[in-house]
Order: C-alpha cells, then structure tokens, then sequence
C-alpha cells in the first residue's frame, strides 16, 4: 500500500460518500473527508492569493491557535456562495469538532462554483466519515478530494527521526500562483509555529507555485501543514534545513503528480531555466514558456518548435539576450544566437518516445536557475472543460 | 469590391508569389507584398516588445524620417535567424528601393520562426511584385500577408475630407501585448510625425491591444502607419479627435477580423468590464477573462459558467469585491454578489445561437471601462498548433 497523509502517526482519516455533486448517473467515489490529529496540533497554511476567495477559504484562513484537523470535500467548491456559504463552511467545521469532540477544524472544498453546498448531506457526510475515522488509509483520503483528477496523489518521506506525508488534488486551473489545488500535509516531527509557516511557504515556492496547467488560478486553492508532534524529533533553527527538505521532497512529489494528471495531459515537461541574472528572470522565463499555448500544443505534437521557445522566453519581457540564448530540448542543443545543426527527426522521436520532456533554456546572464513543470495542451483538455457541467 | 489599403489615394500596392514557404503541396497564394507611396510619406509605427525580435522588426526600427512604402512576406519570420537575418532584411528594404527608384522601406514578415530566408526566391518575388505595382487591389494585398488566417482583413473609412484603410493578419499568437500581427494603415491626410505617431499609439491601445487569441506574443508584431498627404486635409492639434477616432475605427475592425479568425475560434467574445476604480483595474480584470482558458473552453461549450469568470476576475488581483460584483451574459444576470435567479437554459440557448457573445462584468467599485475581445478555445485550435509544422 502506498503511503500518505493517513500514515503519519497523530492522525486518522475518515471519508464518507455523501453524495454532494448533483449527477445524473450515481456516484461510486467518496466525498468527504475528515482528519483528526490526536491532540491539538500547530499548523501552517498557504492560501490562493485571488481576490474572490470560497467561503471555506474565508474561514479557514481566520482560525488561529491549534487545530485538531480537517474537513474537506469534492463535488461543490462552496465559492461565490455569499453569507450562506460563509455559515454553511463554519458549520462543517464546528459539526466536525462537535461529532468529534475535539478543537478547531480547518475547512476546504473542491468542485463546481456558484452553487450553494447540499448540507443535509453535508452533514450526514460528516457524521459518517468521523465513524470511519482510522478507516481511510493509503489512497483513500486522497480519493475523497478528487474532481477530475484521474488518480489519487499521495506522497511519503521519512526523516531523520521524523516522517511527512501527505495528499493532494489538481487537475485543471493549476496557476503558477497556486492552483485549484487542495494539498494536505502532515509530519509528526514537533515544529513551532513560526518553523512551520517558514518551511511551508519555501516549499511551497519551488513545488506547487512552479507548476501550471492552464494558468488559471483558483478560488478554493489551499495548502494545510499540520505537526502532530508524535515523533520526539524536535525541529529548531539547527535542524531546519532536514526539515525543509523533507518537506520540499513531499510537495515537489505532490506537484509532480498534479502536472501529469494535468486534464487532457499525455506529456509533463520540466521547463529548467540556466545562468539568469536573478531567480526572478529565471522564474519568469520559465513561468512564460511553461504557460505557452504555443510551446504547450507543440509538445503534444512532439514538435521540437524552438521558435515557439524562443518567443515565449522573450515574451517574459526580462531582458533575454537572443545573441547568448540556447535552448534544448533533452539534450539536443536546438538554439545558440542561431539556429543549431540538429536533426529534428531524432528530436521529434526524443519528444514521441519520452512521457516527460525536459526543455531547458539557457540565458548565460547570471547563475541563477529556476524549474518549472508544465503539461501539453491536448484536445482532452478542451472536451473536459468544454463539457465540464453541460 | 471591399476596400482597404489600396484604395487610399498615393498608395499603390504590389503581389507576387515567391514560394517562401517550404511546403510539400504547391501554394497558390501570393506571400510577397510592396507597398508604395506615390511621394516620401511621414510614417509612424508600433512594434512588439518581444525582447526577442525578429530581424526585420530590428532593421524598421531603425529607420527614420519619411519612407516611401513598406515590403513584407508571409511564409517566413525571419526570426531568430541572427546576423545573416539583419542583412537579408536589410536587403529586402534596399532591393525594393533600388528595384522602385524610391526612397526607404520598411520591412516586415511572418511565418516560421528560426529558418534562413530563401532569398533568391525572394528576390525574384520583389521584382515581380515591384512590376505589378498598382495591380493589387482590394483583398489581394492582404492575402499576400496570410499565414493561417482563413480570410483576408481589411477595413476602410472615410472621413470629413480624409481617408484611412488599412490591412492585417492574425490568426494564432495574438496577445493582449501586441501580437503576431501585421498591421499596414495609410491615410491620404496631411500628418505631422508627432500627431501621427500618438494616434497610432492611443488607437492601438484600444484596438489591437485589447484582442486575445491564445496569450502568445510574437517576435514580430508591428504596425505601420503611412501618411501619403495626398488630400488637402491638414490634421492638427483640433482636428486630430475626428483623425484619431477613424483610426480606431479601422483599427478596432480590424482587430476584431483577427479574434474572429482566432486559431480553430467558432465564437467571439466581446469581454466589458464597468464601474471600476480605475481604467487599469478594468483592464486587468478583462484581460483575465479574456485570457483564462476555462473561460474560453466554456465559450465553446456554451457553458453559462459565470464561476470560471468570476474565479478569472479575482485571478486578476487588482482589488475586485465578490460582495459588489455583478456578471452578465449577454442580458441576462448570472451573478450579483451570489448566483442570481437565471434560467441556464435560455443563457445556454443565447450562447448557442451567437456567433458574438457579450460578458459583461460589473464591478461597481468606480467609474472606469474597458472592452476586451476574445474568442473560444476550441479543438481546432490545437489541431491548428499541434500540427503546425509537422
């Protein structure tokens, strides 16, 4: 069994099928996920930076103090959902404490927007899933988020005397901003406050805000970091940087999935920027090429279209230098001022052989690098959200 | 027969094929065009600010002063085609002075990026074109600068005592930014550089800067706008109102040819964005909308999915109020600080039956608007770009 959220010890997960998407056919996944730590637990969260947040946004992002876990569900974002949807967040987090009988509980929803949250079944959801807490392991929790996901994303380090594990959900709407993206994040390593917001918003920058798929960016996006404190691993300004990477580790993982199950994708590509003058133009170089219509149609058609590269990096408008620019793709050198002496069949065969396409761009400006992870636009992508409520 | 470029009186216009594109089929369509001006003309232009720009972008940046017309190509970008690239431009301006006995060209082309020009091929063409002067009316200009566009553009107004016609092409890569767009405008007034130059830069503003395909934008984006003085029509600081407003006007129809032949587009969206604080908040919010591929993709799907919308609004960052917004489909209110009372099947059967789809958002922060116009993200478009070149 794989391992995730479910396996750091000081939590459990319960999930119910509760049924919360208006659907004609019925259902067979769960919906609804409760986690509980054992004991009130330090916490760390990172929220979509959109002016119109969801509701469980809103109410999430006023909790402060310790936490005994998370509700969460799929099927209804609970955004656009005025006052009714502020109370109808504050109500699945405070029946979750009820029916628990435990502190605060953090609240996320995932799905359509504009639509008020089903919460009869809410509620019923909720009462079932604390039955089952313990009972959702490997997997599970990860399933009961889902939207158009196609697999569950979980991933699992172990430490130096600690573990981190956790779930996540994208598929579509991933920004280099963040994303329509739910991630759920545990350790049982003890970390302060202070530690654990520092180490969730680096990791945080180089995992799931360097990923995009379509460039649009959510109103529901949340990261939650929660430390049970089980282990006697004790994170201090010492030992921090274990920690980060750890932690670092578990997010990348998680994005890593997110951009392969990107909607309609068949490709990921790691699009690595090389010797910028700051991070900030490697970041921008990246960030433009990976969110290209142009680059991202030419990888699903396995063009090794320097060109589409080159205007996309210039586009960024940080002052690349086309004299001293070149650009590969895997290690064909395909660029440099000019164009190179490249034979495109071999390139186009690299780009049709391979499931990840490493396109790296190099501005021989400075020494900074950045990488950023991106999908191929395909025509699955254009039926999924053409079709996605009609 | 519709007018444009060449029915501005001292503009004569010229067309050859010189078969710049390597293609296996035949082409059969011209893709060489010499513009001339009866005298040296007072010119003003508007270029991409791609830091990576293509040769002849370089090579007409550089030139001041009156010029006597303008050579361009479609087939061929001449884009990243280094130093060889500046002197095959450099000898395409020359060749078409010395071939006309005129004074300077600018030059402008389009099509594959990164391949060396065929310049005897070329060559060939600009004789050809330069003995045809005069021939090529009405579409054919236009036509000659066709990459994937599937219609020629061209637009023609008159105004009190003055003309203005114009020609361009689009098609993919076009940016809020500017865009992979030839635009080549001449007016029969008599126009100082100074006021020449502002209008251009006011009108495209609104025009050619307010459109989006696909968020690309292009190594070689230019416009350029010739004035022949062949009226007696003196444009000055009290007339140039009434100037600068047919400029838009042949601008904006014909920047709305260009989303309406939008990569695979079906539908095109006007996006107005009202009552914002200020007119770059309008803007932001626009270009959002008209940007995000949810919303396009709904476009296509004829999904009335106001959250997509609002969800890009707030994507936007710029301060917009979900409690004060307002979402409109064509007439009908979606969305009023929560989803309003609407039939979805009549704003679907709207959608369903307009090729022209008003959004229009409501912002109620101000007084400041701002229209963007957009189309749909379809499956043609990635067919269209998967396809390209292979």
């Amino acid at each position: 069994m794989k391992k995730g959220l479910a396996e750091v010890p000081g939590i459990k997960c319960g999930t119910a099928l509760a049924g919360i998407k208006k659907t004609e056919k019925p259902v067979n996944r769960s919906d609804l996920l409760v986690v509980v730590t054992d004991e009130p637990s330090e916490f760390a969260a990172v929220f979509t930076r959109n002016d119109i947040k969801a509701a469980p946004v809103k109410v999430s992002m006023e909790i402060s103090g310790k936490v005994s876990g998370i509700i969460a569900n799929s099927g209804n974002a609970n955004a656009c959902t005025g006052e009714r949807g502020i109370a109808d967040a504050l109500e699945m987090s405070k029946l979750t404490s009820q029916l628990t009988g435990k502190g605060k509980f953090l609240v996320a929803s995932t799905g359509v927007i504009g639509e008020p949250m089903p919460m009869e079944r809410v509620r019923n959801g909720i009462a079932e899933a604390v039955k089952n807490l313990g009972k959702a392991k490997g997997e599970k929790p990860a399933l009961a988020i889902m939207t158009t996901d196609t697999f569950p994303k979980l991933s699992f380090k172990e430490g130096n005397g600690f573990v981190i594990g956790g779930i996540a959900k994208g598929a579509g709407m991933i920004d280099p901003a963040m994303a329509t993206m739910l991630s759920f994040v545990a350790t049982d390593a003890k970390v302060s406050k202070g530690l654990l917001q520092k180490a969730l918003k680096e990791a945080v920058e180089v995992s799931f805000n360097a990923i995009t798929v379509d460039g649009d960016m959510s109103t529901n996006d949340c990261v939650f970091l929660l430390s049970t404190g089980k282990s006697s691993k004790e994170i201090t300004e010492e030992n921090y940087g274990e920690f980060k990477e750890a932690l670092t580790a578990v997010l990348k993982d998680l994005a890593y999935q997110i951009v392969k199950d990107g909607e309609g994708a068949t490709k990921v590509a790691r699009v690595l920027v090389e010797k910028a003058k700051t991070k900030e133009q490697a970041k921008a170089v990246a960030r433009k090429i990976a969110l290209s219509p142009l680059v991202k149609t030419a990888l699903f058609g396995c063009d090794p279209n320097w060109g589409r590269i080159a205007a996309a990096a210039g586009a960024a408008m940080v002052g690349v230098d086309e004299e001293k620019l070149e650009i590969y793709i895997g290690n064909y050198l395909l660029f440099k001022g000019e164009r190179a002496d490249y034979r495109e069949e071999e390139v186009f065969r690299y780009m049709k052989e391979n499931d990840e396409i490493l396109i790296r761009v190099v501005l021989n400006q400075g020494s900074e690098s950045f990488e950023y992870l991106t999908c191929d636009l395909t025509y699955d992508y254009v039926r999924i959200n053409a079709e996605y409520r009609t």
